[in-house]
């Protein structure tokens, strides 16, 4: 008996490291699938159809929503954003945890889901605000007033914090990447991720009847 | 802030490791506790009270049973055994973590106590039922008659395996205290378990709204 594999939710403001963090985690465990995101938003410089996201129109992104194909969905600056549920479900099926990497809202979507017993959910903050913009200063990768758009929706993404399994402030990235190694691979552990633990039960109680 | 300690259940049928392996987590980690049972059974030879258990009379162990002085309790074999309330709670109010030997009947008392929240019940299997005779055997502690009231009285623990969060295989010592070592990190690191969390929030909010 296959263990189904768990979702893993990241979440943070950007400029947190998660990104960076997701990296790692699937350079230690090359198992680890990584959900891609569908958008309607336009791909920036470099992003590559199917790697970085699925960018699709967004009528066909209303029609996925409708036809129950998106594990979760929100609207971020007039923008849609989801996780197409196929390639998910697929995943798990084969035992393999996914990584999704995704805000407060959809995290709460997925973790109110039919697959709510298999969500990890983690969220990763901040050490500091003044750092945060920094961060996002040095990236080089946005105008001064997407920054400053970015940091407003951090306050917004902080603010549920509170609503993850798992919270830690990202103060040294190998510390934090330690960290998360530590969490999944206990939550690989935990008796409702083990199915295979029934099978020995049964042998267990054949051989005590059989004495 | 100070994070309130963990209630960590250790159960398993005599014979499957749980007196090693606690053990080990105890020089793994000189912070942890363990919580001394209190027993209206005779010492056997070399037992010292205070250390291995308290010793108590029936009249004293009901007493502090009604006064509600004891997390759990349960009578095995004619004995009483239970878990002193005041050590544990001295403990977890410190931030250390306490270690629990107790059967299935004390873990769930425990796991439905008002310290609920702070549980973390783990079970230990053996590889398989010779196997565990073996081990009842070689350890020549006891005689064939108490073997086998133990070996009736293991299959009733085994069979209570799924109440628990985390349940493991001992078929290697070594394994199985590492994956114990994981659990206990990553329960560390859960949400619930750090206060001071709230005050890193707390600390971005300010700066967040004096930007």
């Amino acid at each position: 008996m296959k263990r189904r594999g768990l979702l893993i939710i990241l979440s943070s403001p950007s400029g947190a490291g998660k990104s960076t963090l997701a990296g790692r985690l699937r350079a230690w465990d090359d198992s680890l699938r990584f959900s891609v995101s569908a958008t309607t938003r336009e791909p920036r410089e470099g992003e590559v159809d199917g790697k970085d996201y699925f960018f699709v129109t967004t009528e066909d992104f209303q029609a996925q929503v409708g036809a129950g194909d998106m594990l979760e969905h929100a609207r971020v600056f007039g923008n849609y954003y989801g996780s197409p549920r196929t390639p998910v479900q697929a995943a798990i099926d084969e035992g393999r945890d996914v990584l999704f990497d995704i805000d407060w809202q959809g995290a709460q979507q997925i973790s109110k889901s039919a697959l709510r017993d298999h969500v990890l959910s983690i969220f990763i903050l901040p050490p500091s605000i003044p750092e945060l913009h920094r961060r996002l200063v040095s990236r080089g990768q946005d105008d001064v007033e997407t920054i400053e758009r970015r940091m407003q929706k951090s306050w917004d993404e902080i603010s549920h914090w509170d609503g993850y399994d798992y919270v830690m402030v990202n103060d040294n990235l190998d510390e934090t990447e330690e960290r998360l190694k530590t969490i999944i691979s206990a939550e690989r552990l935990r008796a409702s991720q083990q199915p295979a633990l029934m099978t020995h039960v049964r042998m267990l109680q054949t051989q005590f009847e059989e004495r």
